[in-house]
């Protein structure tokens, strides 16, 4: 078990698209690259940000291979396999593993109706299927369940589980899931998906982050870390505070779906940026633009992103 | 549109399961004859009764395959294609109807978080890419999402979709569905997938049930059908009851997960009839068995589905 | 027990209010008359349609002396005894017994978090503080609980409860009630507070309705009783939808609160049949005006209840 | 406007009860006393921790005067005013003012089904209504109601909120909350309920803790809240780290309700270290005993909050 590899700031990386709604390889190739110049500690790859749920297997596979290049073994590279099936997320941890990620993340089933002990024997069976090592994806917003702290730290301790990326907006569930992981001798590593109260996760005890923020401002939150880990704690919620302004981003759609508003915002900010070629969407999704598009180019720009 | 096609009783084929997990054919071949012997009007394929959220795109194929040479045309057959993703989604409606599905059913999209708008997309995109009529899947309890009864009635009237499958639990809105499709001219079957409500549910319009305890019982569904068609509803209403009191074999698993303790009701009453070899349940499920599969034997026993 | 007095149609009695928010006596009785002409057989006063959220004690007090005065000892009134704590729900429902209702009607316990056990002990409190019938008052969209079958049948029983209203929204769950109870020897009334549904709910075995929609047609749920009780199905499906159709004014405040569009709605039928004076809502509500008024005025019309 | 006035740690004051079930004077007195003399900044009476659910007006009353009386100026007192009714509502508050309390704390209405303008209507007339600073008290679990940022910071900046309890666990929105506030001038005090994640929250701009384990050890909170402002955010996060050691106290009563797992734990902690007689809890609550009450006076013995 490599554990120590997964810490510090991991975004979720876009995945840009064309016109067409093919997968763009060069602006991917480009953004990868540019987080990784920029400092970020690790990629997670066909997580939600990165629309996995609406992208073709061959598009994920293009997807992976692209980003694990571009890391070219500067980073670690986690991967999401969100599927429905044991079997069919084994098959796709495989792929991600053929590929060359360092990590799979997989969530607990989707669409089926499992109880605790159903969980634990799909996770075991993943786990068993790959060598490398698995994440669980907690987010109850998607798949309906909330990961429960104990399940959690038990396949910690079996060397099911290697670590933990928390989407579920539960802070007393992850405060407590800090505590009975350290008590056990901290085999997870335990990440947030929480882009706006970093400063206050990390110094609670969270190893990593997951910002889907990260793409639009990477340096941003590696200062963020950088102060977390030296102690200059005011210093880190100042930063904090500077990208949870840019965060309204993801509040300018007022009246669309979550998934448009969110990934709709990070691709525009990118965008403007010059990181990646179109803000474009996946099908059935519609790209944000007029006045959502220039709203958020507006915010991007007075967090100091944009020049000219 | 065949729409007339579709009425009737249309039981969620259970999917019989040897004792390693592999789909048995010949099991599911004689439980689909045996439904269609007994009078059933059509027959749902891959929907959640059906296990279809554990089996893999091979167990798939050989499911529907092996329902359609079984029913052999003689009653409608009803494929599920569910899935992440619209791309996904209609590989797998066209592969339903290369395996000779008179009809395709599609959830709203799972995992995503979608609008309404969206959701119609992924409606219209699954419904042009093929020839057989589509019908919508409304499960939130699964998806998360509620159909509103205008988004359906318009893709009624635009000939996107030829029915719904209504398994929402909202009756209120399944009579509000039912009027507002006859305002438009009926362009909707109109199924309900709760089956101890038959009796009411038919007599404000529903235009058929695809009833998972129908596998336990085809014949009794059949009657009830039978007495509503006539107007004999007082009857209707005794025969329902009978069938509510059989209903009760699914919750005699206390503590289990839904998945588990309904379909896996209906596997141990079926099999004890003899009609399947095993009760055996999908990866991560278990089967039940003990003194569970005892009650629930005991309880088929009353209804008088066993001999000796 | 007189529990046989509790059966057919009793509407949740709106409490017309004057322009400056009063308790509009002349109103109210004329609107109680009203029902007891067109053939209610009873009526329930102080439930959700009745705005007992939004009323004072002394508002409560006045209502229910008004309603029981009007009723005049021809319908029996049940009075919903809506508060906080065990103590404060005992208080209302001695003043209720106190000015003349037939039965109380509680809910578990509202803004405490408490188990089944807690809520048992609650009602048997209740009813053991009253020498009037109890009826329990399922409605977790505002009290967050299901009251589960079995309490309600043990507490039926042990002559705790004499009957059920219920405004789940969960028809599998009244199904299995009403198989529950008529297994124990029917000791519970069971009521059905939805209003689209009841010719379905009727045939199924509800021993009652009770419709906020009956303030504004009560003639029509009559007939629809009487078609029902005469085992005319087809006939009370027919009057069922009509009344669903006029059930659609509540659907006309787009962006409305769920009480202002829907107790609104009924005082706005109301008011212009010239039943009662004015269709003020309670503080903070306010009441529906302008185009939605007209369309549910026309709505109103279509029904036949509105002449010139 | 006194705002400065409330920060810091403000624990909800339990309301001891004798065996009988009534309040215990003495040993409320007795805790507050004790709070006051550990250091703490302020007292919340009236709160859910405070079984104001199950309390009557003449209880209600009783506390209130007490805690005035213990607390005797040295700290202010917040008043919750928890009741069905915007009348009622305001009735409580005045009676709050009335016996000394120096800021009262609402919730958006109970039962009834409110939108956000009609959410505005009710605090403004509780505002209006009494002339000490009103606290929105925003807790959906209980209310099933979310406060939106905007509308909290806008009647903030209209001299109508002097500050937020904020309970809803929902900490990207307290982010966006402290943002908004900051941006308008700071015009509210927020107060965060959640006991766990206090270094977190204080660290991105908390204004103050209202902690319920803040009964069991009020000295822990207020070190946590010393360390703090100093700017030791190491050290507070190790004093929170002991302190969510001691919270684990309401995870002992397995299968007991939300209420009497937490109010209860907190009681038997505070009597175990013999400030209030008994453990008692509210009607039909039933107090924590035998292994479970074993449980938590072992934890709080770790915590070295017990001596002998």
């Amino acid at each position: 078990m490599t554990t120590p590899l997964f810490r510090g700031i991991v975004p979720p990386v876009l995945t840009p698209l064309t016109a067409g709604g093919e997968v763009d390889v060069a602006s991917l190739d480009r953004l990868v690259r540019h987080l990784v110049e920029r400092g970020v500690h690790g990629v997670f790859v066909l997580g939600s940000t990165g629309e996995v749920a609406y992208l073709t297997d061959a598009q994920r596979d293009l997807v992976v291979r692209t980003v694990v290049r571009a890391a070219d073994g500067r980073v670690p590279v986690l991967g999401g396999a969100i599927d429905l099936t044991t079997a069919r997320v084994i098959e796709q941890a495989r792929a991600l593993v053929e590929a060359g990620v360092d990590a799979v993340v997989a969530t607990p089933p989707v669409y089926a109706i499992n109880d605790t002990d159903e969980i634990e024997r799909h996770l075991r069976a993943v786990a068993a299927a790959v060598d490398v090592p698995l994440f669980a994806y907690d987010i109850p917003v998607r798949v309906r369940t909330k990961l429960p702290v104990d399940l959690l730290v038990r396949l910690g301790a079996d060397g099911v589980l290697a670590g933990v990326k928390d989407s579920s907006g539960d802070d007393v569930a992850f405060r407590r899931l800090v505590a009975a992981n350290a008590a056990a001798g901290s085999p997870l590593a335990l990440f947030t998906g929480h882009e706006v109260v970093v400063d206050g996760m990390l110094l609670l005890g969270a190893d990593g982050v997951v910002p889907g923020l990260g793409n639009v401002d990477p340096a941003g939150y590696v200062r963020l870390w950088d102060l977390a880990q030296a102690g200059k704690w005011d210093d880190a919620r100042r930063e904090q505070e500077r990208l949870a302004a840019l965060f309204e981003i993801v509040f300018q759609a007022q009246g669309r779906s979550g998934d448009a508003a969110g990934v709709g915002a990070f691709k525009v900010a990118v965008q403007r940026q010059g990181l990646i070629d179109t803000a474009a969407l996946s099908f059935p999704l519609e790209a944000l633009d007029g006045d959502v598009a220039d709203r958020i180019e507006e915010i991007t720009r007075e967090a100091g992103l944009l020049h000219g």
